[in-house]
């Protein structure tokens, strides 16, 4: 209990002076404190959603052989001036996957498929629509020799040890599949950072208990895990625990031994009596740098570092951890593994409708939904309960975005 | 080998008869084939990004009890209207998770932290900031006593009972985090799709094989696993065979037993010699329902029914099996599920740059890069190997789109 008001007063006072920040300085800060992880190699098809760790280049050329593009006949060099009737010997197919061991000698020609191997000594494929076979031979009028020769020649498309994806690129399928046919067996990604997570608050049960009166479950639990997944890092759910000063610091003493890449706690960082993770943090030799952004939400919050962790101390509230790690966390767990792109991603979307707002004494991030509308991008405030897709920034100093006026969107990512 | 050209010609009249569909007649025809599977039950937390099968009630309201909404002192009803200085006894004091056994007597007060559980007979909360605390008493000027009670009534945001997610939804991180607080550990979510997928093609090796002249790496098989794994469903690789009537005949002899929801094919689709797919498909007893689209790609994609198997028979080129598949089979597995929302969604986007095409006989869908440039969705179509994240719709008919047309693009789900 606070032994008079004054406690309480001399509280608000220290935590008037804490270390206040803008968003975008924030977002720098923890910018400046990431080492990039090194890469490790896995499997092409364990690739889906991982990031580049190097270029990878192709092993093998795009087409791997000059193809035939067309299902026809290929020949050799012959006068396309000349616009007399031809007739070629046929002496082979060569259907997709197979090859002709012979060189195609002049006068001669084989039935190739698309996809098809061209022989040595073949320079143009003349379509089945375009000729005739003819006792053993195919015939085409002279002028049909057009200048397209439907034949994609060897590496046209991507060269040996060309750059196929660039470092920095979450793989998606399409990548896969082009790396694949590249010959690239597996390839070096980054990492995945380790994020370690607690639920502080008194009041806070796990699922797997019944509920007393005062109590509430912890929420954050899943959303940490589930957002943390989404960015690509590997989540480790450290439990709930209560505002005890001493179970915290032997929470952070404990943590400190871990090694983790990321620690993220919620709870405890108001200006209250009970909110003890900085104290915590502090005793356990973390190192503060910012407690406060000049932005709503993030009244609260806390960014430090705990020997080589990045610790970031966040609200308790469901909607300021979603905010927060959307613009904070996510972006940083992205960044440790060399995600390529600034993330959250700022774009204009043009207002559905009016928003005033009551104080515009800070940066207000405010849940917004963003849709295409007859080729503008279109965006309203999230209604309550709904899933949000981006959020709308409303600038301090301003009260009233009127209908059709366009404001700053942060995309959410993944 | 074509024993003469008349064979090849013959087999392209009968590809000429083939049943040729729109786009929009393929969706919904495919559509009114697909049963909706049913649901499972599992943990909260491995519900991430699953469908919900129906719609999940809360079990616990929220909030769970009538909840201070700031840190200060709750009081008893008391006269508004009196403006003189009021003094209450402090009784006790409740922080979050804790309650306060007693009914608040008038002329009482506890302190009272942000979370903390209103005890009985208290219905105002007056903040720290608004009142001061004398010799064990909270002093408060009675025109201090606002309308404002800064209490959060028991489920005034969400009743015991009410909706909290809908079916057909993809439970995303913050849903999650709302379902925990309402109490909910398990949540019945549609389940994955089977499905089983087989490369064709004579000249294409896995990936473990080395490469002979004329031989090509399969790179549909990752490109499949991962674009079916994005939509939801539970990939098995089936392998890659040969174009080899007596094989793939017995593949889907196989493949019948097995119960898949979806079998999808690549290659062989063609009006080519060694395209043997469908008369293998026929032969085992699949009944084809379309096998061309009047759109490219699109020109030789076979959809039947296997014994209740969904079958799609893709083409061979990746390009083309992403975009069928983004466009087709995506959409049939969310269907499957009972996804919410129409996709592909269809929205307007602004034309970066002119497009020209050469033949507008039927409609063609080309990669394209969407992006916000201030407040309008602006479109360009993809380079080459640059991976796109919608297909711009060029409509049958129209050769040229200026710059800063607006056309109609497909987004790609995911």
């Amino acid at each position: 209990m606070f032994s008079s008001l004054n406690e309480y007063l001399t509280l608000s006072l220290i935590t008037n002076h804490r270390k206040m920040y803008t968003l975008q300085k924030a977002q720098q800060i923890i910018s400046s404190n990431i080492k990039r992880l090194p890469g490790e190699s896995v499997d092409l098809k364990d690739g889906l959603n991982r990031i580049v760790f190097s270029d990878i280049t192709a092993i093998v050329p795009q087409p791997p052989f000059d193809e035939s593009m067309r299902d026809g006949y290929v020949i050799p060099e012959s006068d396309e001036h000349d616009k007399a009737t031809k007739r070629f010997e046929i002496v082979g197919e060569i259907p997709a996957g197979k090859t002709y061991a012979d060189r195609l000698h002049p006068g001669t020609a084989c039935r190739i498929m698309t996809g098809g191997c061209v022989p040595r000594g073949g320079v143009h494929v003349v379509p089945f629509e375009k000729c005739a076979e003819q006792n053993g031979e195919m015939v085409v009028a002279g002028h049909l020799l057009e200048s397209a020769r439907y034949i994609r020649k060897k590496g046209s498309e991507i060269a040996l040890g060309d750059r196929v994806v660039q470092s920095g690129v979450a793989l998606q399928p399409m990548h896969l599949a082009l790396l694949s046919s590249c010959g690239v067996r597996s390839v070096d990604v980054s990492t995945r950072p380790s994020f370690g997570f607690l639920c502080t608050g008194s009041e806070l049960r796990s699922l797997s208990s019944e509920l007393e009166k005062g109590q509430k479950y912890s929420s954050n639990s899943v959303l940490l895990e589930g957002l943390s997944t989404s960015f690509g890092a590997c989540p480790e759910d450290l439990g709930v625990i209560e505002d005890n000063k001493s179970d915290l610091l032997d929470f952070f003493l404990k943590a400190k031994g871990r090694g983790l890449d990321f620690l993220v706690t919620t709870g405890g960082v108001g200006p209250g009596k009970y909110d003890l993770v900085r104290d915590a943090f502090v005793e356990a030799g973390g190192q503060v740098v910012f407690t406060a952004l000049d932005m709503r939400p993030g009244k609260s919050v806390l960014f430090g570092i705990l020997e080589g962790t990045l610790f970031f101390g966040l609200p308790g509230p469901s909607f300021a951890v979603q905010t927060l790690f959307n613009v904070l966390v996510g972006p940083a767990i992205l960044a440790m593994q060399g995600g390529k792109g600034r993330w959250p991603q700022k774009v204009k979307g043009c207002m559905q409708h009016q928003i005033t707002t009551k104080r515009s004494d800070v940066l207000r991030l405010k849940d917004g939904v963003l849709t295409s509308d007859r080729g503008s991008c279109s965006v309203r405030v999230a209604a309550r309960c709904e899933i949000s897709n981006c959020y709308i920034l409303l600038q301090s100093g301003e009260i009233c975005y009127p209908k059709g006026a366009l404001v700053d969107v942060y995309l959410l990512a993944g």
